[in-house]
């Protein structure tokens, strides 16, 4: 077999904000399968924000991204070529093989099938490690009551925007901040948030969010970090509950950031803030799985995906989300379904 | 009945430090006493860090201390006149009567008694609301386990001091941190922690905490807030529960001050920051109770106070807290047992 693979390596290690010479496209010859093993065809990959911190050379809760290899994140792929027993030629199989168009594998963290129904993408989405990022993020973490308020930052992409429609279903009133009229409407009109705010033209996040909120807020839902963070946390009423999921707005800093302490106010408000990785819920999957796979179908779970086609055009799809071009899961589509 | 009572009013709202202008004495007659009632003579009375905030004019989880009107603190009186069947003459009572010689109650809010063989004065520290302060912030909210690494805040002052005996008593590793080398000695010394550090001499927070505490940071339980706090933060273990009891180097602060922003770390370390009010556990007030009683009396928990003698010095004794002149719990005697 000398079939070729392109790959996206890392190249160096962004310094700030990623761009696109951080990345580097190469072409490399597939090696035969041993026993075992199985060929995969990249059919969709993911980009994710929290895979921006595993490009420092840091040791954080995953191993640093090594440079010149294969950058690893979630995949929906086709078996081409099989000598394992458990995948045959044609399934269709979700895992984390990487920014590449093939991919070798012995099957370890690799799930045979997607649901009935469900496009093949959503297993990178809502029913993907952002559908259980928003799922306990949310139901464990915050445990939303019937008529609390809940606001969401980054509440167009691909884990706020479910977030919020979870909050709704718990009988929550829901605010979502985003970064442009066309996502505040999105979550709005599509998602059926309560209100949403651009952060891009407010000119007063404390003051915009406490006219959103007149009763104050119950739970808050953190993708972004920062000034909106702070605006939020100035609003909490007794008993909050404070979901860390994302600190988007910090991750392509260089120097720490400074903002005002407010650990007085957990004290005032007896309210916790709890940060998570949705690898420590590994053991409930199932369930949210179950929940979620049912509220799409039942309609009660909207999603939007952004498809960048082609694995060339990876790192830019990348990069854009930290320019808030996405609306919804940023999503590669690298082949045909 | 024409007995005069001295009291300690709220004089203005103190800006940043109080000072002892902020306060005023006054000579008052005290009225005839209505059936119900009983008059209570002060034996001790209780200032501790928490009243700042109530001193200020801004409505928080207490009503503001009222200008003109006695400040409200625990006391441990004896009961000298009676018109209630409840309270008689020459009864021992703990309550919040306030920052006075002599109080006028009809009952609410005071308990008759104190255990038998437990020094009066310890009913405002280790068995009063200091006592469960600590009991609760560190057992209910930061759940230390046998082994973990906890470090204390204020390891000296009333909360801190007891907060890491009972980590102890739980098998943890305990570290405190405190304003001079005599209480850090104390802390060792005295109380049984495994090592102190005095923030007063230390040139790097994180270095100095980092070298005590060389397998990170289970448990933070803070009482002080600040720099001290932003080093603990930083060296936080996964899963690490921080309870945030205090913020007594920010009560002082006339302007909202800035620190490092660290709610990322949070995510990293699957970690959670919970701050509480004493009140919020009154319904399990006894557990705490008992077991505080058993601890001392076996020995096991040993409490240092520093008392101050006269109704006069009540706000000199208030401000000497903010700048670390006590050792343990501060009280100030009024009359005599």
């Amino acid at each position: 077999m000398t079939e070729m693979n392109r790959q996206i390596l890392l190249n160096r290690r962004p310094e700030g904000m990623p761009v696109e010479e951080d990345f580097k496209l190469v072409e490399t010859e597939l090696p035969e399968l041993k026993d075992g093993e199985f060929l995969a065809k990249t059919i969709y990959l993911s980009v994710d924000p929290y895979m921006r911190g595993r490009m420092n050379d840091r040791k954080s809760y995953s191993e640093p991204f090594k440079l010149d290899e294969v950058i690893g994140g979630g995949t929906v792929s086709r078996v081409v070529q099989s000598k394992n027993p458990k995948f045959k030629e044609g399934d269709i199989t979700v895992g984390m093989l990487g920014w590449q168009e093939y991919a070798i594998s012995d099957g370890k963290g690799v799930r045979n099938g997607v649901p009935k129904g469900i496009p093949m993408s959503a297993c990178l989405g809502v029913l993907g490690m952002p559908g259980m990022t928003g799922y306990f993020g949310l139901l464990d973490i915050a445990e939303p009551k019937d008529g609390e308020t809940v606001v969401v930052s980054g509440a167009a992409g691909a884990v706020g925007s479910l977030v919020g429609q979870i909050a709704k279903i718990k009988g929550c009133r829901v605010i979502g901040t985003a970064g442009s009229d066309e996502k505040v409407n999105h979550i709005v009109n599509d998602l059926g948030f309560d209100a949403g705010l651009n952060y891009k033209t407010s000119q007063n996040y404390y003051k915009d969010l406490k006219e959103l909120c007149p009763d104050g807020i119950d739970v808050y839902f953190d993708n972004v970090g920062g000034p909106m963070t702070d605006a939020a946390i100035a609003l909490i009423n007794t008993h909050a509950r404070i979901s860390i999921c994302g600190q988007i707005a910090l991750y392509n800093s260089e120097k720490a950031e400074e903002g005002p302490r407010f650990l007085w106010k957990l004290i005032e408000k007896q309210a916790k803030i709890e940060g998570f990785l949705v690898f420590q819920f590994v053991k409930k999957y199932k369930q949210a799985y179950q929940d979620l796979t049912q509220w799409v179908k039942e309609g009660k779970i909207q999603y939007r995906e952004n498809i960048t086609e082609g694995i060339e055009n990876t790192p830019k799809a990348f990069i854009g989300m930290f320019h808030g071009e996405n609306t919804g899961k940023q999503i590669v589509k690298v082949s045909e379904e």
